[in-house]
């Protein structure tokens, strides 16, 4: 399989890498030498890490080509992601002239990280093989990747896509309707914002701020989201009652963004109903147990200097001093 | 050292695990015998995990006595926690009778998940010696643990409290100012909002919004911060340099939740700076290393069933089927 990245950088450069190590050929442009050689040093990282995942050995490496234009980058390539700066005017045209120069049967992908793909497509040729693509860094570690059509694109190209990036060793997330900043930024987007305002506020430093995610909730996540927090903390009572417990606190002053959506016995019986069919088949005893055991491995797994902070060597030393 | 626990359930029962099993002595009351039931599973579980974390054996187990009053439980106790239900009529009453019935040089902790320590120490005998110690759930497993002083809480208290936090291998982050929620709580409930929004407004199911925080952001911040992230992301030109080019996508559409802090040079450059002192001992290819070492441990941690997921199984074989 071939594939075309148009624009390097660190996106490029991990998309580049996931193929490559996964034995396809690519084709890169990027009208910016630094953009290239940004895209190098990734790969070459990507070199040392992705094979760590795994086992066995991965495929042979795919060649990695740089071309002089996206003509020559896309001409034989099955799958086109572009990956160019997240400017509308500029993804609209480098996407036009892709759509273009590509055979007929490509599928063509934005690594967009929010912008709607319908604004993306609108007056784009050959709109129905075109999907956002949303990858997240580094793209050749991360699983997660935000699958996104527009109206016109066709379902025969979402498998396609779908299918594919599971083949990278990739978790594609189908969304159900086109959305800004699609699921994944848009959770982030809230903590980045509510980060700010404790910030400007002088409740918390940065490091204060980023230590009461990496040494809390962030060990959690790794392995359960929200939802599935609030099922274990909720107990054997499962979701409802812990919502109809808890459900309050949410129209508590409890940051700067107030706007609510209100807890109706509708949205509570949704969310019950979807918990059970998400993690029914564990009892919540069950779901601790997994719990306790992905934490052990990931808090034991993690480097001393894990953050790049300055006191972490001394907190580890404080933490797990006879781990070592 | 000896410690009472006002208060059993599942954060009661989190504190009475991580001190007995570091070699306190711990009497306990609720008057719910079912809390006290919960407490001793939290415990049970606790003894099987919480070793874990260690290379060397913890010390020997102190006593876990179950009182019949909170007179009883306090008498004789170097720390209080309260861990009676998040109401503050409640968490008022318990706390005067803990005061009025405990040594008059023991430290009065309570674990209220976000009331503020100046409205539960208004009225509150001996209120110097009170501070809000929020732990996060499982407390034998998690780090993070908020302090939370009054105008009251005297400083010897303080660092009593993060000083013997630190000794049972807890990470105390001190608030600079009580602030409805503290930090951490901030964070999540950002988080819990924008997903009761995308959920109502059917963009995603649970499991789906749930799928978005655990095969992406959440796998890196086990290991680091929304900062250090972006830090990472800017590349050597920097934090600065980075917010001046993605600072104005704050203000796109990407949420309900729209009240945006202006990201003014003033906010800009203490940013940039506090990121240079939590990281700017490291280049960002050492930044960029260490995260790579960490994602690949704690994905090849985490246990195939990791989220209870009905279809993790399959993912998991899709994911790293190599790995077995």
């Amino acid at each position: 399989m071939k594939a075309a990245i148009i624009g390097g950088g660190i996106i490029g450069g991990g998309w580049a890498a996931r193929l490559a190590l996964n034995g396809w050929d690519v084709t890169v442009y990027d009208k910016s030498s630094r953009a290239i050689e940004r895209l190098h040093q990734v790969v070459s990282t990507a070199r040392e890490f992705m094979p760590q995942l795994y086992d066995v050995a991965l495929p042979a490496e795919g060649t990695i080509t740089v071309c002089e234009s996206i003509k020559d980058a896309v001409a034989d390539a099955d799958w086109v992601q572009e990956s160019v700066p997240e400017r509308i005017d500029i993804k609209v045209e480098v996407l036009s002239a892709i759509s273009l120069a590509s055979r007929s049967d490509a599928l063509l992908a934005s690594s967009t990280s929010g912008l709607l793909p319908s604004a993306l497509a609108e007056n784009l040729p050959n709109r129905e093989r075109f999907v956002v693509v949303h990858p997240f860094n580094p793209v050749y570690l991360l699983p997660l990747v935000e699958v996104v059509p527009s109206q016109w694109t066709s379902e025969d190209i979402v498998s396609r896509a779908a299918d594919t990036l599971r083949q990278l060793g990739m978790r594609p997330l189908i969304l159900r309707r086109e959305i800004d900043g699609f699921v994944a930024n848009r959770l982030q987007e809230a903590i980045w914002r509510e980060s700010l305002w404790m910030l400007r506020d002088g409740v918390a430093t940065i490091a204060e701020i980023d230590d009461a995610v990496k040494f809390g909730f962030g060990l959690r996540t790794a392995q359960m989201g929200q939802f599935e927090t609030f099922r274990i903390a909720g107990g054997e009572g499962g979701m409802a009652h812990y919502l109809a417990h808890f459900g309050p606190l949410l129209a508590a002053p409890w940051s700067h963004l107030t706007n609510v959506p209100d807890l109706d016995d509708n949205l509570i019986q949704q969310i019950a109903t979807q918990s059970d069919e998400q993690c029914g088949h564990l009892s919540i005893g069950e779901l601790e147990r997994l719990r306790d055991e992905n934490l052990v491995s990931i808090i034991r797994s993690l480097k001393p200097s894990r953050s790049g902070a300055g006191d972490t060597a001394v907190l580890h030393d404080q933490l797990l001093s006879k781990k070592r």
